[in-house]
């Protein structure tokens, strides 16, 4: 039986030529699989033929917008998931995603191979075959741009030989990769780090700097998943998409930092995300009301290693699965709604209000109404204190 | 002979009153101390005096504020120290200083007590009195507000019965603590946490809405110290001062949340720090440019710590001094500069550089002059994923 | 209505003493309570009577054995629960099972009171009075110890002078909590941390230097809950009980330490706990055989914080039961059979089988069949040492 | 100019039929490097001379025992390093001190890469390569066994084909790596995991089963590093090599376990560590009773941490050094002297005493002489289990 690729494909320029590329080298049928993670740009029954036109045996788009969201959107934005204390994990997110897809078109098809577009440098590798390797182990993988130095030069002249029919004049100076959950960038002069983003580098945000006037939002959560906006119910995908349109208009949501790769190398990035900041800074103070003292500073500690493991390519692993029950477990109560009035940039947080809230007003007012017995402090700071005291007192006995 | 109370002394009418209150209460003589950690507000030299006006038998003022931005702040700075992620430890920096000029008061002027304004229900009186407990246990405290039930009608009744030369006609509706590093505000309206702040809320900070000029800085950092703001040497009370009036100008720095006290309640908290906002996020970018990844990602489990032991008035504790060595180490390569722009209420990071660098053009680049070998990754992943991949596959065949 | 106190009981002089001094001192009727946790003593009707004899109006007794050992030591043992990396929490488990049995006795029987019989510097306060704020708040706590200096020798003359029907006369140097996890001793001259233990102080445990025949045992889990013991299928109870017996024959299980009281003092204590050791030694080994390396790297820091939070009185808390449900998740391969010599004080692993095992013989053997590709390693060698090589030669830059 | 290869050289059949192999494989010039790490065994003259036979330019022999005691043990030793709790880091803690000497060697011989044994699948290889990645980044490693599949069957047949002066008759069936922390042996029948060891496994240690009289021993620590035994001043090198004696001979440190390998497998180990386990038992108990519990809470992740890193061959890395620091600094008080008894394969503190102890006797005691104030009690409890009880209040409104 003739091996089948099962490729990765996005509709571009790179993936378009892979097909015939991928036919020739390998003597395999490729099987095109795009998937819908909210990218936006062209038609999908496009790219699909697209796909066919390129020569591919077989080719599948999957409108995974709705799972993206629910499924990997919302369980990052209840592990308040920011790698490096700043970025969302946005392409961390949707690989695992299309892996799923590759490896279930794998076994319809009678796919032997997956092939993915990504270099050797990035982490989207790991991603992808750290993916495969959990879900589907049996299949061999094929990495042109890795494996056989496959270029975008390379792409070209071979799409021009091949008489393929791609558009090849266009050169984009910027390597994108953008999804419902935010957009990432990279681009030559922003290789020198001393280099500041111009604005022709975002497209989900507009200039924070321009003036305009302010929107604001209210945002309904049950359990840790935002389920209405301005008492509007509406999927996870819908707020995510109104998010980025709303926040997106304010200027929310631009990232510019050092990166440290799970290959060992520090690299350049910048993001856009205006619904997902928009949403974790509203899911973040939900929490502060919501959740325990103890249970609340044991989540952060979860939440960073949540977000290690995922933007280190194992979605799929054992400790994944156990941090999820305990941000499950630790999401029962977050169930309420945050006002925030987004603008100039910032997503700004003005009120709470839940059925489920731990703040308690009588026992924080200083009004009348207090029921703080204060009498109960004096015992509780000296006890509390005595490990020092008697730590303090041994240093001075020694000294 | 005569009991001495170390009176923590602010000058306004709370404290004032309390001199003569704690000579009538316990007979003993009030030493006053005031000390200075750029509060601003009145000149020292008026508070010292009305000390000695309302009965002091010594009053002294200290100004600490070189010292508590050296040795209180910069320790902060240098462990990105935000509570719940948020709050920059304002309040609880400045106690530990406090309390070690209250010792050395008591060591001078024979001091038999201390006395502080806190109440039971807040956090401040932890960090006094576990602070004393550690630097000087033979101190006994005495807290009128808490353990004599002293309030500020109670205050104003006895100011006006004896007469005390202290203003008591104004009526303040918000309670406020203030330094270089940052202002905190509590009223009445925020205690219920579905209003947004008011304008009038804010002293340090500009409305950040209002259309103005962006403003440019460059801050050079040394072994994680502020050394430097556009090129021009100056102490870090001076960076943090200055930065204060210039992130504040444009509305940097201004929080509202919802905090878990060390007593165990919830509390809402409005906070305003510019300088401490713009120093924080400008040293932690400068952090992911020159620590180690491995390093990087134990120092936030160290950082948060740090926080919570501080914020939990355990200044002094033997954790504390462990974790600052473990800080002080990874700050050893935290030198180099950071470009920023101030505008709009947000504080972005352009460019960093530094001789220090981990960043390596050669290794990061997509252009020529690449030096990362692809072929190692190939290895690198399927390493990476075999425990994952072995797991996955064990929990396919018991399925 | 009169007020009813209800009395956590155990039959000894102490609390068959405070039955009428507590009707005494407060006017209210006298509930007793007495759990059976398999602590072993006097038969529990007996108890019973004892507490009728004394004045109780009701008196209760809860064979609770089962339900201790599935529902509070078998969540020990998945946690691998060792305070400061020694003790297996057997006070700590037993209190908030006692509280619950309290609770509802005092729903059944209109108590507004609970009373325990712990001082004010030990743990067991804090366990008794944190579970009932959790299950009962309204519940008002009296402990005539801390509360009222009640003492033995008070207790004593009480008795006397009252014509109690118990026995006084026996003076007991030891003071011992026991239970089916574990058994701890505390005693005048175990209090010189310098003395060691006599032979005279253990009970559960025969001299593990006594020469004797070797008992070796199979442990069968289930999800990491102990199912059989050499393939006779048991329940958790049958099971820690039978170990403590084979294991206590062997020595096994003998702990001598200093402990960090959560009241903020160091402790010394002396526990036995036989088959809590045995049990948790096999099971530690079952995971090493089936659990994957992420998730046991972090599950130690969870099980570490389960300990703690245990070990404080916070059975009840939020932060518990998250942790319960990611050791939950844990637990779900911990199945198979660890063979186990027991003797001279050791219990020691010889053998581990599992379905469910990740040790995979084919990639571990260095003989033939080794299905290890070493090609794979030089990559991952060299990325993953990356990250300090570059840091490295960084510092030898700048040296 | 010629190439130098420098190689670790243990004097052993494989690294000796090395220098020939690798002289005729590279064309380069051989430089052996042995270094005795405590391992006992030949003469390390012999070893010397042996290399030159072999046909190595130069043959250098390293005395490194001291250092390797000073080091490297006393850190792991003050980390408490036990590696999956169990496993005191033998082989991992002499990797770096080799690669050292190498490092030294190749600088002072003109060399250009470096050779080691290690196979593809273990951890050692890591540990060297990561170590020369950090100390000599420019020298080109060389793995026969892994880079050529070079094996023992090979060796004694090249060995033989060559004619070299080197024993090939002995079968040894055990793979064993020895230094004075401790041994490890790996054996065809000991991958069944389900087979138990049998006595000819072990060298280090006597048959713990065996009946013989206790030894007692006293361990003086200064700041964590052992300095006497029973009052004799000693090195730590002394100290190690005695104890390796004396609680060798009472069967103390054996050690069998499934190990998470950094490559990713699941691996059957089998260890002896007598001194090493004795004196970490030792250094535990002291630091429960002179390091304050906060600092013991937070040091146990750290000490987790360092052992992971070791293991894991990151022992030149910044987290490292950093968590070096930590450690350091809370051995600050480590200072005392714990009493054992070793017996039956058990070493068992039985007292300690320490000038900076934080055991307080009158804190801790019940008899007379009792300074605890246990009316402080009662407010500690309630605000300690605050948050508990609303957050319980919670649930049950919500219920």
């Amino acid at each position: 039986m003739t091996d089948r690729v099962v490729l990765a494909f996005s509709g571009g320029l790179d993936t378009s030529v892979a097909i015939p590329f991928l036919a020739e080298k390998t003597g395999a049928e490729v099987v095109a699989v795009a998937v819908d993670v909210g990218q936006g740009g062209e038609d999908m029954e496009v790219i699909r033929k697209r796909a066919i036109d390129c020569g591919a045996v077989e080719s599948v788009v999957v409108d995974a917008r709705e799972e993206f969201a629910a499924d990997f959107c919302v369980p990052a934005l209840q592990a308040n998931a920011l790698y490096m204390d700043r970025y969302p994990l946005v392409s961390a997110l949707s690989r695992p995603l299309i892996v799923k897809h590759l490896a279930a078109a794998a076994k319809q098809f009678g796919g032997t191979h997956v092939s993915h577009g990504c270099t050797g440098k990035g982490n989207d590798q790991v991603r992808f075959e750290a993916g495969l390797a959990a879900l589907y182990p049996e299949l061999k993988v094929i990495a042109p741009a890795r494996d056989y130095a496959w270029t975008r030069d390379k792409a070209i002249a071979y799409a021009e030989e091949k008489n393929l029919p791609i558009e090849t004049t266009k050169k984009n100076p910027y390597s994108i990769d953008q999804n419902i959950w935010g957009r990432a960038v990279e681009t030559g002069f922003l290789e020198d780090i001393w280099n500041g983003p111009i604005e022709d580098v975002y497209s989900y945000t507009a200039d924070p700097a321009e003036p305009r006037e302010a929107d604001e939002v209210i945002i309904s959560f049950v359990k840790g998943v935002p389920v209405a906006l301005d008492g509007r119910h509406l999927t996870p995908f819908q707020i995510i998409a109104e998010l980025n349109q709303r926040a997106g208009a304010q200027g929310v949501g631009r990232l510019d930092m050092v990166e440290d790769r799970l290959v060992g190398i520090k690299s350049r990035e910048v993001y856009e995300a205006p619904g997902a900041i928009a949403l974790i800074t509203a899911h973040m103070e939900l929490e502060n009301v919501t959740v325990e003292r103890d249970l609340a500073r044991f989540k952060r500690s979860v939440d960073q290693r949540w977000g290690e493991l995922v933007y280190d390519g194992l979605w799929f692993s054992p400790l994944k699965k156990a941090l999820d029950v305990f941000i499950a477990e630790a999401q029962e109560h977050v169930t309420g709604e945050i006002r925030m009035t987004l603008h100039g940039g910032r997503a700004t947080v003005t009120g709470r209000r839940s059925e489920a809230s731990l703040y308690d007003f009588n026992l924080a007012t200083y009004d009348t109404g207090d029921t703080f017995d204060q009498s109960l402090a004096k015992g509780f700071v000296e006890l509390w204190s005595l490990p020092s005291k008697i730590a303090s007192a041994r240093d001075a006995r020694l000294a």
